[in-house]
């Protein structure tokens, strides 16, 4: 089942299909809202270590909005930013309700685990349609540190999948 | 040129000529050295975002070092660790030098991706090596977050290599 948290958005093939002035509008769009997730989830989270990580996370978010913001203003001198409605992959939205458990917290840290490896790809994606070699290079840039988000995330959704052992190892509960 | 902060260390494949008790030993080792070298390394950058980040990565290393020793006391309860002399693999040492610009931090972040790369494999070698889910599931994590560190190195290197791009991007320099 697709938590509400999450649209599952256009396969990344559908990259060709938008200038790049929509897609770099798509990927701050994107960014905001992956932001507004992490924030929204840590406020949630009890489990101190695992609240840090995901505070973290969403502070990394927020310094690849201000790139892709400085990025756009550099291509678009003047120009107001272009979102799109659609977007490529799943597009990350604030957790509104409250937590049930451990399993509510594991099943959004997989879905999360998908947007970040899309939008690794995604920016993979964007740095062969960009022409200067600085901004192909900040590309690069974000997918790894997407792919830096994935596996931090598939640590903890891997031990979190034992909770008595994470809670045991990560000195939480009583 | 290997740096002095880098030892060179056994290839993976030598995991097989030790115990698993002589791994673990290394492993925790392996982080304390780590966690060393990001603090020292960290202490000498003046960039205050990559400091931020080296700093994060070297208490993610001291967290890895007390998940280990809880994993050590757990298989060989009241043993002293053994500490063997070789290691698999490069072992990252503290930084004691000035650094000398932007190239010897670009070098130190290119040796260190190499040790957390390598740190990861050696914990997926450490994971066929234990029985028990729980032990599995802790080097998978582990192994994960090293990959995790690889992956945000590699975001930072790749951006370093374009000083001007870098500090125009990051707000640093005059």
């Amino acid at each position: 089942m697709v938590p509400p948290e999450l649209d599952e958005g256009l396969s990344i093939e559908r990259v060709k299909d938008f200038s790049l002035e929509e897609l770099l509008g798509m990927a701050i769009k994107s960014e905001i809202g992956a932001r507004k997730f992490y924030e929204s989830l840590a406020e949630r989270i009890e489990i101190e270590t695992l609240k840090e990580k995901i505070e973290w996370l969403a502070g990394e978010e927020s310094r690849h909005e201000a790139l892709l913001r400085k990025m756009y203003a550099s291509m678009f001198p003047g120009k107001e930013i272009v979102y799109p409605a659609e977007h490529i992959g799943p597009e990350l939205k604030p957790v509104a309700r409250e937590l049930q458990g451990v399993q509510d917290i594991v099943d959004l840290i997989r879905w999360a685990m998908r947007a970040e490896e899309i939008a690794a790809h995604f920016y993979e994606e964007i740095e062969k349609m960009v022409d200067s070699e600085d901004r192909k290079r900040l590309m690069r840039y974000l997918s790894d540190m997407e792919k830096g988000h994935y596996y931090t995330l598939r640590a903890e959704y891997e031990l979190l999948l034992d909770w008595e052992m994470y809670s045991q190892m990560m000195h939480v509960g009583p």
